[in-house]
């Protein structure tokens, strides 16, 4: 019998084998692929229902919190929504195939690039099954094979889908080991994939904070990671302050749950005592849970219905991902921009003001993927930036930063066409 | 007393530090700063040279092969080329600050990208001094900090040479902190420089294939890798027999101890009794030791004074680095792009041919850095391809593959111009 380890390595040759094919693979056939997938994801409905049925009653009976068992459940609506995402996806533009950087050099060669695919994508995933469907859709369609390896709490949901996936794509001409998932819950195999360096090129952890650093820290490969978002939208001295009031208050507001939300507000002393309450008001009706330091403490205390409460050390740097903010009065633009590099996480940082100086500092200075001045940081999101799909937004510096789209899931070959060149 | 970890740690501190203010730096301070930094390698040449002496002297009594020896070694000459070097780092346009991507979003938020410097990078380096000159300029160029870790048979040259470096550099407006140096031998500290990921955003190794891989396995953050070239230029069954002459000699010959050199020749059955006792011929001329495999060997063995030995199977796949070629008959294009799979170390593969066909499925199907129709493998190279300075060669798909200039020492953040912008 086959060990969960021999499974995992015969999975990822099988991978390797059918990435060299789906490199080649004509942007038609990758598109069928797709579609084939979101009319299964609907037709088949019923199998991928059953199967998500018996993890959430499992999870449920494990004592799962309501949020998780949400996070896990799959239901005939979410199915339509994950097949016209998919259908989505078919409808951007292949990367594939891309030639750029071209000229002529004195000698005579034609030097350029060419986008290829990576090669084999490695996904390490936590409970969400909309990932598995997801991130197939989005390695098949920049023609690279993947590697699943989802959360065991969902691993009866993730093995139908990941059939449902192989079977559509097949169907269509791709290679259905283009699509591996791992069966076996097996602890020990997430070590055995960070070592697996010849098999996967890329690494790619989605999920909480700690799976993403430890898989960082210890793959042997490249690794895409993202997620952590702690963002402070600062108000400047010279904010206007109905500008200033609006992008607080869609920044905390329109959706706390995500990374580019806002979780420290940052105002200047000058504009404190008038921006303040105005913003509190408004966040106070939605229902933000306000943790201020002394100094915008002793500005909302006084204002009846808005509940302040001090701020303690952890709550700057944190990510909240709920309805609660973290409030800190600063005397100059060097204070804020000091939060913000010893606090920030380097994701989406913003500046309100009127000041083109101030303005240009910000824009200059702060160290962060995406630099705004007078917007909302929620729109840090491929779709947002004009990008199409969204792979994720990733917070490290090499290879791509901020939003990435399908692109930053293909790599380059150089090619150069020569006549008989030698070099002297 | 300061341990030796103590001291990294804090020399990784002041290198961040610095980064922040060679982010925003001046091209015309950096550009200072590295003519400084030519100048007084040639002014405090005897400094230097006494340091080198030293460490010749010890290596040398050390029992040190004499090719090791003259790696290490400095000389007047020497130190003129690497400041030439340097000035021509300082002549390359700075890749820092250059706006792209741009574009005004439908809601009139102008978005776009800016390239900036990486943060802190850290070399980690064998026996060749330059090595020290070399990394610090492209860093400085590309607004990077820099923490060195050279090897400990070259301790003093790379010591007086850092010192060099930040004075000349600092004398420019430069932060001296910019350029680190680990002046402790202790081993202990390239285990610990790759756990330094909050400290060090990119670690570059240089030297031999087992550092690389060492480096590449275990680091923390993100590594850009290079160097090992198994190149396999394939006389395809249409090729020019001149063409593929001139290539198969000018890829072996010329420059033999890099990693664009051919490694094994293949060559298709039906030119072998045309082509093969040409090459050989002339690769005989030059001293090439041919490891042939038996089909090869039956052509060239009855011609007098090219002495081909039979192959063996460790000849596959080896980087030679020496006037040594593997070479191998084949009987298709498909047992030349299954060896190449097979053998290759996707760095530069080439074919001679003049079959149309035959030249776009090599050029679609090989996967390496570079690929190659009717040129030799030596034009894999910076400055060949029109880079301008040559960071290295990336054998590596994320970041950057092939040549890398300065531009690939860069990262790039996203920034927003807004009017007040919310997300709806």
């Amino acid at each position: 019998m086959q060990t969960a380890v021999e499974e995992l390595e015969a999975k990822g040759k099988a991978a390797k084998a059918a990435s060299r094919r789906l490199a080649s693979l004509s942007t038609e056939v990758k598109n069928q692929a797709l579609l084939n997938i979101a009319e299964d994801l609907v037709s088949r409905e019923q199998e991928v229902l059953a199967a998500n049925e018996q993890d959430y009653g499992e999870a449920q009976a494990a004592g799962m919190t309501a949020a998780m068992l949400d996070r896990l459940l799959l239901t005939s609506e979410r199915l339509r929504g994950m097949a016209t995402d998919v259908r989505t996806v078919a409808a951007f533009p292949d990367p594939v195939g891309e030639s750029f950087d071209m000229c002529t050099r004195p000698n005579g060669l034609l030097v350029g690039k060419r986008r290829v695919p990576i090669g084999v994508i490695g996904a390490i995933y936590e409970s969400r099954p909309n990932v598995t469907v997801d991130i197939s859709a989005l390695c098949l369609k920049s023609g690279n094979a993947v590697l699943l390896r989802g959360g065991k709490e969902t691993l009866r949901s993730n093995a139908i889908l990941a059939k449902v996936i192989r079977e559509a794509s097949s169907r269509a001409g791709v290679p259905a080991d283009a699509v591996q998932f791992i069966e076996s819950p097996d602890r020990a195999l997430v070590a055995q994939m960070l070592r697996m360096r010849g098999t996967i090129d890329l690494l790619i952890p989605r999920g909480g904070a700690e799976l993403i650093t430890m898989v960082a820290e210890n793959a042997s490969m490249p690794v895409l990671t993202g997620g952590v978002g702690v963002c402070h939208p600062s108000s400047d001295r010279a904010a206007d302050i109905e500008k200033a009031t609006a992008i607080a208050y869609n920044a905390k507001v329109q959706r706390p749950t995500v990374c580019n939300a806002l979780d420290t507000l940052l105002v200047h002393a000058d504009i404190a005592e008038r921006c303040l309450p105005q913003i509190a008001r408004e966040w106070a009706q939605a229902g933000v849970e306000m943790h201020c330091d002394q100094r915008a403490l002793a500005i909302l205390e006084a204002i009846p219905s808005l509940n302040p409460v001090p701020s303690t050390e952890e709550d700057w740097g944190r990510e909240f991902l709920a309805l609660i903010a973290a409030i800190k009065v600063v005397d100059s633009l060097d204070q804020a921009l000091a939060h913000i590099e010893g606090y920030g996480s380097g994701h989406s940082e913003a500046i309100v003001t009127e000041d083109y100086s101030a303005a240009m500092r910000f824009l200059n200075e702060v160290d962060a993927a995406c630099v705004y001045v007078n917007a909302s940081t929620r729109f840090t999101d491929g779709g947002q930036f004009g990008l199409g799909a969204e792979v994720g937004i990733s917070t490290q510096k090499l290879h791509a930063r901020g939003p990435m789209g399908l692109k930053e899931l293909t790599s380059y070959k150089w090619t150069i066409l020569g006549s008989g060149q030698i070099r002297s």
